[in-house]
């Protein structure tokens, strides 16, 4: 475990603003932390859609089966969150858990269980024990605020060193609506496995069936293309909120996921997520520097994006990065084991401006000066051409240094 | 780069048994390395046979692009293989190399090209001069001695701590046979990527295409069930050479390969593959600790084995274990996002014989203690039962340590 804030984490923080409809409360509740907070309650008006994408685990949490099964409703009342336990491999008692606080949840707020929802992060195959919060739930809604986004984001932390919070305020039509969210990364504590969960509010009115299509298509160049170190949690959850209150201040609902008015929106969404899936990269275990990874020239967009996933899982490139070592010969390795097509004497390869290799070879017109230079930076850009067709993916990764495996490996010792 | 044998190293090393047919010799070529062999000359009498597996990667070194040409007459009389550079990467430049290597082994020995076999091992994307060493082959060939395998088995290292040898005898009918075997391991030195490297030889006679099938099938469960990062090289390379010497003695050539006398070799064979791919994880770079992962319960066999990779490859799995500690939760984590069929409330987990968790849950009956004590051990056990069928499979790898990232990662700094 470290006490030090990533080098990478933000210089500042932005001002939240209010998302009309959205009140934010948050408690100590001792799960497991002491003298901090570990419990949230993200309370909706009426009228609130959600969508949500999940971990791609066969083996999830109990929370993340819960939200999975109240989705098709498309209706949302409340959020509640819990850092310390993940209620994750719990089996029936894990499953007796997320009953045990949909109900409380729902009585807190008066609504159907139907429409809560619910996140948990932190150990996991340990009982998580409802008593500890439950009891907590009605008068975290009776307190609740609008103005808590930040305290938000501090609740839900488990080894991150930073919170992580993002804003945007876009046009719909002529109306003005804010998105905000709020992230939390991928650490780990002993002996705890931590998890990639984020909450996105937005006082647009749109519909749950076009949230979920922007949400999903969302993903896929945001958080669904950084990577830690290749482990993927059984918690992972990503759920967008739309309460629909600046339909008060003339916005007219969106029910048509091709309505041109969503172009912004869209546009608006997809930054927030980019950014908090950034601020998760950055603040990955151990990282001292964050890596983007782009492949072009591949046989198709799939198989741009598996070649750059390769690259930035490669313990080797990864490695290489956190010595200050531009060192492609590595790289050609990652793209030769992705098993995609390839061909070696068509690659080119560049650390940021510098082509270290062409067609196959050596760049004999390199600089190893201004090379070593770029390599000393925060942030590396590593980029390849396949040369075969016209396929593009960019993914992002941090290196992988003696840190990291201080905080996996060393808790015990 | 580190100086210290691994502590997995073999206690003692077994005498190797003369190969009628095989003659070594080794040189100092100053390659990259000084005061050390970096090249080897493997000799074998005319009618030997050959067959070989190599890495899978789209972007194989320009010998594996060799030895694949050669590899359908079925024949050999020379190896040659170098260490410090690995001819991977190179171009045209390296199909020179691998060209003007094949014409002085097969002018030395007086065969034809296509009987030349090579591998190249070290760094990557360093044009390899053959001039350092073709000079050498004509007095390699006149001095190679049959009582050379450990010598072999240095002049191939690179970054391994120890040379890997390997031998077992076997009757194959009423005749005894010897197989022979070396390795190199993967490591990585600066800036360099090692590879894995294999060769292994019997007097016994039997043909090209059995001895093909008896290889593609062996490594299964021996070379292609071990990772160290789960980084590919460009060059692995596994040749299998049967001089037919022991027909001499009275052995009938085998061409079938369903002859029941293949049975006693097979086992044989499968031994020291097995063997030396062990020897090749216990010298992983930075390990202290060999993992055994076994899959129990599976769909299938080839369910059982990614399930049991994907444990084997997660980063928190091996820095738990490097960490001692019993992290049967990371396991769950690496089950799930194997992709492969698996349902949460039947797995069960065991490390050593402590069953830690079992249907899903924690199990309550586990000893805290026993389980700690286990875990200081240098041969670890992980096993999984899925609960859904009857596939199984087991693969090895090594624990994560800060050494790793260290060889890999501070050579610069």
């Amino acid at each position: 475990m470290s006490d030090k804030i990533s080098p990478l984490a933000p210089k500042k923080y932005p001002r939240m603003p209010l998302i009309a409809g959205v009140r934010i409360a948050t408690a100590e509740a001792g799960i497991k932390y002491r003298g901090r907070t570990d419990l949230l309650a993200m309370v909706f008006d009426e009228g609130t859609e959600v969508a949500g994408v999940f971990t791609r685990s066969k083996c999830p949490s109990a929370p993340v089966d819960f939200c999975r099964a109240n989705l098709p409703s498309g209706k949302a009342r409340i959020l509640v969150v819990n850092s310390g336990n993940a209620n994750a491999f719990t089996g029936k008692k894990g499953r007796e858990t997320t009953a045990a606080t949909g109900k409380a949840a729902a009585s807190a707020v008066g609504c159907s269980v139907s429409e809560v929802y619910q996140a948990s992060t932190g150990v996991i195959g340990e009982p998580l024990d409802p008593a500890k919060f439950t009891g907590l739930l009605a008068d975290l809604v009776e307190r609740a605020e609008e103005n808590r986004w930040l305290d938000a984001a501090k609740a839900i932390m488990t080894t991150d060193t930073y919170p992580k919070v993002a804003t945007v305020t876009v046009k719909l039509g002529d109306v003005e609506v804010a998105i905000n969210g709020i992230a939390k990364g991928a650490g780990m504590i002993a002996p705890d496995m931590a998890t990639m969960l984020s909450f996105v509010a937005t006082d647009a009115p749109i519909a749950a069936p076009v949230l979920q299509q922007l949400l999903s298509k969302g993903v896929g160049g945001t958080f669904n293309a950084v990577t830690v170190d290749s482990d993927t949690s059984t918690s992972d959850t990503l759920l967008l909120f739309a309460t629909g209150a600046a339909s008060r201040r003339g916005a007219k609902r969106i029910d048509d996921p091709r309505d041109p008015r969503l172009a912004a929106f869209k546009r608006g969404l997809n930054k927030i997520l980019k950014n908090l899936a950034l601020q998760v990269v950055r603040d990955g275990e151990g990282a001292r520097k964050q890596i983007e990874v782009t492949v072009t020239g591949a046989r198709s967009a799939k198989s741009a994006k598996r070649i750059a996933l390769s690259i930035a899982n490669s313990p080797l490139v990864k490695t290489a990065v956190a010595g200050e070592d531009a060192n492609w010969g590595r790289v050609v390795m990652a793209v030769g084991k992705a098993g995609e097509p390839a061909d070696r004497d068509l690659l080119s390869i560049w650390f940021g401006d510098n082509r270290l290799a062409h067609q196959g070879e050596r760049d004999s017109e390199y600089s190893e000066e201004a090379t070593s230079a770029y390599m000393k930076r925060d942030e590396i850009r590593i980029r390849v051409d396949i040369g075969l067709g016209r396929g593009k993916a960019t993914v992002w990764t941090c290196d992988l240094t003696k840190e990291y495996v201080a905080i996996n490996g060393d808790y015990r010792s």
